[in-house]
């Protein structure tokens, strides 16, 4: 009886590495075709995030009838739940992929980004899916250590924020408003999908050790991404 | 045993509505804070949003100790893990209400919001509250009807949203790239707070009719804001 819960849970689990493979793919995917201005890989971005909310709604249809059939109890049961709430995080996480894609559909064949961004938002790209592949290997492996890490990771989102916001705010911006609105949601697109992959970490954490990640270790970076007073986007809760 | 059981899950329903007043309250009070530089009331808003977290935390304590003594099936297991996916939706908004708030405390004593705009920012917030007390009465009544025009309000506020940009890009906009970063966000945020109380009405409806909210109506307004191909803010997925 408890075998095949267990071999249910684990089916569960792999659905979220799965999801979280599936995600950190389209976000670098995204990132590619809104820098090379790639109308096709956009469109395949766009089109595959439906993937990803099927699998979501897979995945907690299975959990709600593993609920049911097994009635775990305990940590046990705290693992199902905690999968629906990683599951809901991964799909938001499909969402902002898209949302990345839309921009650079919007604005092919130009690219959204200017030249003097790129390698801010190819960083900001690059470490969201890095941040993704760290919290798939997390979900695998329960590595309190490496979910730790995910947090200073999360550091670097924000101090490439930062940066972002000087570039928007420096008196010498001469790419007009349009371009700063693109910017400026992109960086938020970004920043949200970091936190959803710190939050998967955290929520590990919880399960291993009982305790949430905030109260072993100082609140990761600024609440803002201009600490100086510059911007006004809000970091996760 | 059953009427143990429906007791607790009242009280998991009445802790949910509570929390939809109270961040419909913070998001009326950070909107206000933001249009008349509102120190002191922005301040306030920022703290209460703990309140919410632990709102948030107690649901979901109260719904896993439920599953674990009660082990619901059918019906009244879905109702449980309904919810604890509509704390979660609940939460977020506290954050996003948060969101607006900082940027209130950010900008004073200036408002973050020129003169022009007011208008639509005022009606975004006021079209926020709205949609999230009728969030709370559908949670109330189960009210398959009053789900249903959540939806429609959703498109006033993708409109406000397409009114917002219109200003934005407008070439005679003399406000500033910062304003414009602040107003990008803000039009952001209030767009998701919409979109969460839109996916509290949905989830109500899935429980009471069995099927999805999107599958027997249309998807509700544009994707972004706007159609007409102008800015890059996706909407929610």
């Amino acid at each position: 009886m408890r075998d095949a819960f267990h071999e249910e849970l684990d089916a569960i689990s792999d659905s979220l590495v799965e999801m979280a493979r599936f995600v950190g793919s389209a976000m670098g995917r995204a990132t590619t075709a809104m820098l090379d201005a790639d109308l096709k890989l956009a469109e395949s971005v766009i089109e595959a995030d439906a993937k990803v909310d099927d699998m979501q709604r897979d995945l907690e249809e299975s959990a709600i009838a593993l609920l049911a059939r097994q009635q775990p109890v305990a940590t046990d049961l705290r693992i199902v739940v905690t999968s629906l709430r990683m599951s809901a995080d991964l799909e938001r996480c499909g969402d902002l992929a898209q949302h990345v894609a839309k921009v650079a559909r919007l604005r092919f064949p130009q690219s959204a980004v200017p030249r003097d961004l790129q390698a801010t938002i190819l960083s900001m790209g690059q470490l969201a899916q890095r941040l993704m592949a760290k919290a798939a290997e997390v979900l695998i492996t329960k590595d309190v250590e490496l979910a730790m890490q995910l947090e200073r990771d999360d550091d670097e989102m924000d101090e490439l924020h930062r940066t972002l916001f000087r570039h928007l705010l420096d008196e010498r911006w001469r790419h007009g408003v349009e371009t700063a609105v693109d910017v400026t949601l992109l960086g938020r697109y970004y920043e949200r999908f970091a936190d959803h992959a710190v939050s998967i970490a955290r929520r590990v954490v919880y399960l291993v050790t009982g305790e949430y990640a905030d109260e072993f270790q100082p609140e990761s970076g600024p609440e803002t991404p201009a600490a100086s007073g510059e911007t006004a986007a809000g970091s996760a809760g």
